[in-house]
């Protein structure tokens, strides 16, 4: 298909296409002539999976670019690929107070005693801190018992998604399903809190009504 | 306290402060003189909240606004507060394609078969919509048993949060711990579920390493 096509089928603006192709976020099409190329569905499926990281996993550029280099790199670990959509989702500032300090330590501690094999750089460490170091800041109380409902609802999701990953197939798609699966179904798991909290708030407090009314 | 104290407890550099004060954010000082003014502690603590709101939360300030105008709106029932939450962290674009049509339809099945009393407007409802739309795009096979295990999790975790809401407390108490909950958790909640995946990951795929590496 062409170029404009391309855009059509994807959504994607022409400007914005001919940008990922600068950028080599698009592979590029077969030329056909001097100023011309064809594209085919591996370019529509990139387009689709650029979208979704942008769209609704609101993922940097940057963060695409880790992505697409981990797809087309046939010798990263594909463990190590999951660190890229980590990264990508959980890149958090260190902190430097001594609030950050000691919720670094807590979440040290409560790896510990759930047993957890994490890195000690995995980004998710620290965007767990400095969440809680946040709430200690506002006055609430963070303890372990805090935070267990909500490592026992991460393990328990976390387990059954890792299961779930096919055991076969082709690296390239292994690598596309652990981080779409990662970045959408976040996305997914957090909307869905939304509307049970909803439904939940709506029996506890009220009636249903439109939220933000 | 001076404002320059204020800057300093808060981690907030003068010139945001000094924004947040011309845009209302943040309230007032107490007049000392014709160009001076003093804080105290309320004006620290809605230092920390908007500070959590914007960088733990990655609110826009357009949505903290929001927020603030909740806490400092008594009219406001309860339970709509919860919607200002929401629509800050799940503001999603309507989708127009045919996609996007049958996953609206698809999250309209799902939380009628659930009973979930979730309103037709909730914002949850688009970001759901647009997460399975994207894989669908992507090839993926989206039906009710992909989304109910996820359901079953946000379900639990929403009905234990509500629950947690201490039964009384100012308004003002209330509704900032709605608001501190929805976001603040969403972030715990999606850094445990990242931390036990590379577990469960190392597990299955092989030593655990650097993420990224």
């Amino acid at each position: 298909m062409r170029i404009s096509e391309l855009g059509h089928r994807s959504g994607v603006s022409l400007a914005t296409v001919k940008y990922y192709l600068r950028e080599r976020l698009l592979h590029a099409g077969t030329a056909t002539a001097p100023n011309q190329a064809t594209y085919d569905e591996t370019h529509l499926h990139r387009l689709h999976l650029i979208r979704t990281l942008i769209e609704v996993g609101r993922l940097a550029i940057g963060d695409v670019r880790s992505v697409v280099e981990a797809l087309e790199n046939p010798r990263r670990p594909i463990h190590g690929v999951l660190g890229v959509a980590h990264y990508a989702l959980a890149r958090q500032d260190e902190g430097d107070s001594a609030e950050d300090a000691a919720a670094d330590a807590d979440v040290d501690r409560l790896l510990a005693s759930l047993r957890w094999r994490v890195d000690a750089r995995a980004p998710g460490r620290s965007k767990l801190a400095r969440a809680i170091a946040s709430l200690r800041r506002l006055g609430w109380t963070v303890t372990p018992d805090t935070l267990l409902p909500y490592a026992r609802t991460a393990d328990g999701i976390a387990s059954y998604e890792v299961k779930a990953l096919p055991p076969a197939g082709s690296r390239a798609e292994m690598v596309e399903r652990m981080v779409v699966g990662t970045v959408v179904f976040e996305q997914i798991l957090t909307a869905l809190r939304l509307l049970a909290q909803e439904h939940h708030s709506a029996r506890r407090f009220g009636r249903s009504r439109r939220p933000g009314a």
